[in-house]
This record gives C-alpha cells, sequence and structure tokens, in this order.
C-alpha cells in the first residue's frame, strides 16, 4: 500500500493537478491585488483560498506518508522543504501589523511550481549548482565594491550626502553606477561640487560643497570599465557553464551510449598503441616467416 | 500546363519582381505619411496602392491556381496563410473609424518580404523554431515577473500608484526596471516614501506615503539582478542555438557528403573494434604459425 | 632601383616613422582644439600642419613611384585610395564656410593610423569583410525599424510630435528606444497622452492629445524586446564569427602544417577504408594459409 | 632554517590567518566610515589599525627573511611589490592635507586579498595577461574615441560648452554616449540648438546657440552603433579568451596525461602513416607468401 500511494504521488495526473492547484492560486493571489475585485468578491477569494491551502496540506501529507517509515528522506530535497516551509508558515498565529509577511507567503506560492515541474527543477538546480563554481569571480566583484564604497564615502560624503552619506548608501549607490543608470548625475555632482549639479531645490542637504574634477571623473570611469566587465563576465560565465552543463545532460539523455562511446574514445589511443605493438610484432613475425622461406628455398636448392 | 504554372511563380524572375512590389509598396506607405506629401500627391498615392494591391491579388491567384488541385497545400506554409490574410483582409469593409486597422494592414505587407526572400524566411523559421526549446527559461522568467508584480501592487501600491496600481501596471513597470530604464527612480520612491520623493508636482497622487527602507532595496537590487540575468540567458541561449542551427545546415549544404562523413566518423569506433578483434585472430594466427614452424625446424633436427 | 624603392617603402622603420607622423599629427589637431593653445601658438600649430602635409604628400608619392610602371595597382588598396582623398582634399580651394570639411579632413588622418598599422589593417578588414555575411539580420533590422515606424508616425504623431511627427524622427526614435535610453518616457506619453505626461512646459506643441493605453504599451514592450534581441543577434553574431576567423587566421600562421595537416585528417577516413579492406584480405589470407597448414599436417599423418 | 620558515609562510594556516586579517582591516575600514562609530569608538578603531599594521609588517618582514638570501626573488611577484608599497608607504610623513592618501592606503589594503588568494590571484593574473593579446582593439577604440572628440569639440563646442568644450570634456562625455546614458539628452542640444533644448535655466552658458539638424543626428547615431560594438568586441573578447584560458589550465590540473595525450593525438597521423607503410609491406608479404605457397603446390603437384 505504501508502494501504491508513492507511485501515485509520482503519477503525471497527480502532479499535473497540482501544477494546476498553483497555477490557480497565482490567479487568485493576482485577482486579490485589484481592489474593486478584492471588495466585491473578496469572501469567494478567500474561501478558495482556504480550499488552496487545504489541497496543499493534503498534498504534503500525502507525500509524508508515502515516504513512511523514512520521513525523513522527504526534507532531503531542498524543494520539499520550501513546500512544506510556505504551507506550514501559513498556520502561524499572526497578528493584523504582519498581513505583509502573509501575503509574501501566498505569493511565494507561486515559487512552488519550479519545484513541481521536473523541467523547471532542473534548470534552476543547474543554475543553482553553477554559482559557487564562479563564486570566485563574485568574490572578486565584491571586492570591487567595497573598496569603492569605503573609498568613495571617505571622498564624497560631505559633497553628496544622499549617495554617499554611509557605506551601505554609497554600496546602492554603486551597484546603480553598475547598472548604467543615470551614472553621470552621480559623476557630475563630484565633478563640479553639490553648488552646483544636482542639489537644486535641495540646498539645504548640500552643506560642505567640495569639487574633484580629476578623482571624480577617474573614480567613475574606472568603477563602471571595471564594474561592467567583472559583472558580464560573472553573468555570461554562469550562463555558458550552465547552457554545456544542460547540453551535456540532453546529450547523455537522448543517447545512454554516448557516455560507453566517451569512454570508448579515450580508449582508443589505448588500442591504437596495441596496434602499435601488433604491427612490430607482425614487422618481426614477418622478417622471420621471410627468414624460413628464405631458408627453406635455399634448402631446396 | 499546370507544371508550367509552378516553375512560372518559383522563377527567380518572378520573385524579384515581387520583392521589388513589396519594396516599392513600403515606400509608397513611407511617403503617405509626410503630410504635406500625403496631401499634394495624395492621389497618386492612392492609385499606386491599388495598383500594388491589384499585383498581390494577381500573385496569390497565380499561386493558389498553379496548387491546384491540391489548392490546400499552399495553406501549408505559415507564410502563404500570412500573405492571404493581408491581401484579403483589405477588401473587407472598414469604415472611418477603423482606419487604423487598413493602415496597420498596409505597414505590415513590409513583413511580406521576410516570406519572399528565402534567407530571411530562414532565418527567421529558425528563430521561430528555436523558441519553444527555450520555453522553460520563458516560463521561469514569467514566474519571476509574475511574483514580483504581485508583491510589488501589495507592498507599493499606496506609496507609489503611478507604477504599482494595479497587477498590469506593475507588470509594466517591473519590465522598465529590468531594462535598467530610470529603475533608480522607482526604488527611491519606496525606500523613501512618495512625500520625499518622485510626486513633486503630483502631491494629490501621493495620499499614503509610506517608507520602505530595507524592503525597498531588496526588493528592487535582487529583481534587477534576477531579471537581467535570466533576460540575458535567454536571449543569449536563443541567439547561441540558433546560430549553430544555421552554420550546422549552412555546412550540409556547401558539403552534401559531410552527413555521410558524420555517419562514417560514428562507424569509425564499430570500425576499429573490427581491427581490435582482427589484430588478437592475427596475434594468436602467428603464434600459431609460429608454433608450427618450431616444430618443422625441430621436425628437421 | 625601383625594387629598392619598393623594400624601402615597406620597410620597418619607414612604417614606424609615418606611424609617428600620424600621431603627431593627431597631437596637433587636439592641441588646436584648446582655444588658449589655438590662439597662443596657432601660428606654431599652423606650421607644423604644413611639414606634417608635406611629409603625407612624400609619402604618398613615393609609394606611387614605388609601383611604376603599374601605378593602378596602387590604388588596389582601399587604404592607399582613403590615403590619397584624405591628403589631395587639403589642396581643394575650401573658402571660409567650408572650414569645418578642412577639420573633418585633419581629423580623419588619424584614421590613416589603421592602414599603416598592419594588424589593425587586419582587424578592420575582417570586421568589414564579415558584415555583408551577415546582411541578412541587418536586412531583418531595417525591416522591423522600417514597419516600426511606419505605424509609430501614423499612430502617434498627433499625440507626440516631438518624437513621431515625420518618417525620419521616428527612426530616431526607435533607435533611441532601441538603446532603451528613457523609452518609458515616450511610452507614457503614447499611453496616457500628452496633456497628461512628457509635454509640460511644451503645452502649445501638444494639440490633439490622444491616448493609447493598450496600443502603446504593446508597442513599446513589442518593439523593445524585438529590437534589442535582433541587435544582440547581430552583434554578437559579427563578434563571435570575426573572432573565429581571426583565430583560424592566426592558428594557420602560428603552424604552416595546420593546413595540410587538416587536408590530412580528411584523408583518414580514406586511409581507414583501405586498412579495412586490407584486413579483410589478410583475414581472407589467414584462413587460406590455415587451411594449407592443416593440409600439410593431414598430409603428414 | 630558512626552509623551516619558508614553509611556514606557505602553510595554510599562515594564509588563512593573514586573510582573516586583511578582512578585518577592511571591517575596520567600513566601521570607520560611519561618522558615529568613528567618533565614540574612534580611539579602539585606531588602536585595532595599529595593530593590523603591525601584522602586515610582520607578515612582510618574515617572508623577506625567508628568501635570504635572495631577497631580490620576493619582489619578483608583482604582488609582492604591490604589498610591500602599500604598508611601507603608511610610514611615510603625511601632514593633514593628505589624509585622503592615508585613506586610500588603508582601503586599498583590501585588494591585497586578490595577492593572498591563489585563486584570486589566477583569475586577476590571467585577465591581466590577456588584456596586451586584445590590445590592437583597445587601439582602435582609442582611434574613435580620440577622432570623434577632436570632430566634436570642432563641431558643437559653441553650441554645447558644458558637454564639448574642451578635448577631455568632449572624450568624458562620449564615454557617456558610449554607455548609452542619457545621450540623447547631448544628441537633441546638437540637433535643436542649445536655445532650444537643453540648456533652460543655464542660458547664460548657452551664447552660440547653433543647431546641426542632419550632422548631429550622423555623428551621435554612428558613434553608438561604432563604440557600443567595439566596446562589446573587447569586453566579450577578453571574456571569452580568458575562460577558454582558465579551462585549458583547469583541465590540465585535473588530467595530468591529458598533455600527454594531446601530443600523442598529434602523433595518430604519424602512426597511421606507419600502419599505412606497414600494411603495404604486409600485404607485399602476402602476394609474396601466396606465390610461394602457390609454387609449393605446384611443385607437390
Amino acid at each position: 500500500m505504501q508502494k501504491k500511494l508513492k507511485a501515485f504521488t509520482e503519477s503525471k495526473q497527480f502532479q499535473i493537478f497540482f501544477i494546476g492547484v498553483i497555477l490557480f492560486s497565482g490567479l487568485v493571489v493576482g485577482l486579490d491585488s485589484y481592489p474593486e475585485i478584492s471588495r466585491e468578491y473578496g469572501a469567494i477569494l478567500h474561501f478558495l483560498d482556504r480550499i488552496i491551502l487545504g489541497l496543499f496540506v493534503f498534498e504534503i501529507c500525502i507525500k509524508l506518508i508515502s515516504f513512511r517509515p523514512r520521513v525523513h528522506e522527504f526534507f532531503k530535497d531542498g524543494w520539499n522543504i520550501f513546500d512544506f516551509i510556505i504551507v506550514s508558515a501559513c498556520f502561524l498565529p499572526f497578528d493584523g501589523q504582519s498581513i505583509i509577511v502573509l501575503r509574501l507567503l501566498r505569493v511565494l506560492r507561486i515559487v512552488r511550481l519550479v519545484g513541481t515541474i521536473p523541467e523547471l527543477k532542473l534548470i534552476v538546480n543547474t543554475l543553482l549548482k553553477s554559482i559557487p563554481s564562479l563564486g570566485y569571480i563574485g568574490a572578486l566583484l565584491s571586492i570591487l565594491f567595497y573598496m569603492y564604497a569605503c573609498l568613495g564615502t571617505f571622498l564624497f560624503r560631505e559633497n553628496d550626502p544622499i549617495h554617499f552619506e554611509s557605506l551601505h548608501l554609497s554600496l546602492l549607490s554603486l551597484f546603480r553606477v553598475a547598472t548604467l543608470e543615470d551614472w553621470t548625475d552621480i559623476m557630475y555632482t563630484a565633478i563640479y561640487g553639490c553648488q552646483n549639479y544636482g542639489y537644486s531645490g535641495m540646498g539645504e542637504l548640500c552643506k560642505n560643497s567640495n569639487a574633484f574634477p580629476f578623482l571624480g571623473w577617474f573614480y567613475f570611469v574606472s568603477f563602471v570599465l571595471l564594474a561592467t566587465f567583472v559583472f558580464l563576465n560573472l553573468f555570461i560565465g554562469v550562463i555558458i557553464s550552465n547552457m554545456e552543463d544542460i547540453k551535456q545532460k540532453e546529450r547523455l539523455r537522448l543517447d545512454p551510449e554516448l557516455a560507453n562511446l566517451e569512454k570508448s574514445e579515450a580508449n582508443v589511443k589505448v588500442l591504437l598503441n596495441k596496434i602499435k605493438k601488433d604491427m612490430v610484432l607482425l614487422e618481426s613475425h614477418i622478417s622471420f616467416l621471410e627468414n624460413v622461406e628464405e631458408h627453406r628455398l635455399e634448402d631446396k636448392r
């Protein structure tokens, strides 16, 4: 009976039904975000939400049972843990203030789609796996950002408090510069001083105008070049290593003999070496045979 | 006679003539968009438009006839269906209001170029074919956008009604953020509240100013990173898989023996296995021969 | 003597000297662009410019002579034609108005560097060669821009005359949208109408405010997706095909035997077929020999 | 004892300890940038800074000693020179004015992480090495920028002094245009003249309004296309050549036999040629043997 339950939870119909339920739960959340619909049909949406929650509880329970007696194996898959937290957290006693958390939980249910559709799970898992291998470029990026943020805070704090007042504000401003979003506004404030650029209408914030004509120019241009370059490096690195991984997997899936072939290809060298030796053996044998024949011919004469 | 008609519609001259007609129809549409030219030469442009439409009708008719008696085969190619709809829709009775649709139809005629020039047809067909294979990354993108849009609507609706009043407005704003277009304006409104940022001169729209210093920061930076990454992944994935496809086709076109070669290359392994076996056979034979010779030599002694 | 002259113009020293002269001419042009320097040292700069021009005339004359008697061969290389035009055009009688052309000519001299440094010449020539092979994607891009420009002019001309008054203005605005530069400003003007967005302070230009809530949304989002995708496709296509070309050339340059090797690799298949036949022959011979030996053994018994 | 010291400085524990010290020094610099923390705990932070500096001096001294008697070898690695300069510069006598340099030095200590973590050192070294090989594209980029900057200064100086007053301002503005940051603002100023666009509220700077309707359009669109293309080329070139380098190194590291294999693969051709000759030999021998056997059989008859 345990086996049957397991087969049932892994059946196509079971999966498609719960993909449908998750999509429907996403639709309910979406409709609920329109104030008019929420006001008029709020009761119905709340009722549907209860049913969806019930179905999710049922799904997790049935899966847990199907794993018995080794229930802990259910929690080996990260996506199962995610499902469990998302669903069980809805039963925590939230008061009025934490309605945001409740809504967040309902929105996060849509992410459960990734864990339910095997192909999406594969893509996301591959992405997540490929991230640590490129962690060093991430470390490089962190060093770059931290260094420029410290420097920027020291240099431009007085002149441009909106963007460089504290270290975390500087980090945010540098992230903005790295996305090339209106980065020249920040640069011109540093080059010309806040009295001449960027603080019109906010004069009370510009207390110590201080122009850095050369340093401002160098700081921002070098950061734009380095940051976009390292970012591009990081992204393209992840994408290409990821695509190769998926291709490899697909190739192996399409042709299960390929894995053997690849091993055998490595053996070709060994084989060719063997042929080489055989040839040497053959040659020596041939010369031996020729000698014998020659001797025989001589014998006959 | 049927055959001759078919050869005629597929001849180089026929194609080039109608490429010229489509380009000319594009020119007419372009000239018509200048008010002065439209006012002065409107009658002539209208007359040319009639002639072009007549030629298009003639082209489709002759093609339909050339397909007889199996006319339905004409509609197997999507580009033919597109041609048929574009041309036949011009005869629908449009009244004054729907002049936009008529103009749209005349502009869409330029797209017929893609269906008429074989190389463009190949590129676009390959592009269209490669899209479903990357559909899962598209699904991932949809989940990402929908989730952030729901969350954004819940969180920022009161504070930033211009960008997050309803779900579809949020989706549009998030698309804007994903293209990195002035995304910090939206973020700063969320971080500082609409009273302090972004609603100057539109104060009456900012009723419930509500600052989200940490949440706003996290929401937008994480979305920018995820969205640009997944978008880049999607685009580069399509481009690279597409380029490999076109290269592969071109290689096969340039060298029709290549397809055979690739098959034979797969057979090299089989061949090498055969050689291996032969070698074993040879070795055993050689040792057998040597034994025989040795015995003979011993016999002689 | 002709040969010596040719060797002289192709010698390392001759090339390096004229690279220096071009760099120096660039420096003179750069210094001349500073008003203070131009005012004070204008006479010296003008004198240096005369000397540089003289050197350029000398260079072209000596090259022309070295090509005698087949002077027309000098004009086979596009870069030589470029040099000739740039230098000889300086002797055309320009009056005060066309001083811009004279300055343009002096600035264009810097481009001569590309023709003088062989490696730069290779890169640029390879780039120029790879462009026609990707011409079809360029055609696709043109169709896309022209279609959207016609449509945009028809739809938004009344509402947004600044960006869509005529076909060429629309093309420029669409190019701006394709670079993602403040594209939402144009979109919001179309969505909300010019009365509500984008024409504050220019109210006299907004005569027929006309909001396209759905069409505006669809027009711009679809154009951004298509244009950035096709642009990226075009650029990456050129870059990758270009990089492969340069790599291939470098590989062949580094190892002149490689070209032979590649031919011979194609012959491996032929060779393997030959081995296969030899093996069959060998097997048949072995079986023949074994028969003979068996018969002999039988004879002995 | 010298050897033991060397082993000690290269031990895992020694490295991890100093990675920790550098990270801690980064934290101290970061905390110091918050005015409240700096005011309250300034003495502690200053004391910690002294300790960190002491540890750095100790690290360099011990490394220098471990290199004795060939101390100059220590300075062969660029990262060691960098460490030495960063640490020793802190002992130079700085007065109040040059506090920025002192702070810069303290921030630059974070870069020492790159030299201390071997994997980061590898990535950065590979990046630095791959730059000269793509230097010609950099030269192309310089020519492009310099030419457009000279041209832009000549053409637009009077009309748009903010962006094109002098050559270095033009270069900065062109860099901004190349990052696509609000480039249309600069273009519209050139197209419509500063009287009509871009100088509202700064009318006193717009003395000689001068519209370049066609030239402005052509100048900026061509520059955007060329600059983004060459920049993308440069970045993607560095990234791909870099990734291949790292992959190659990793492959060789993972499989030390691979280097041999690659050599042997080149030898396969030689081997196959040998097999070919052997086969010819074999064939001739077989035909010889057959002749002999035939003769023997004839003899017997």
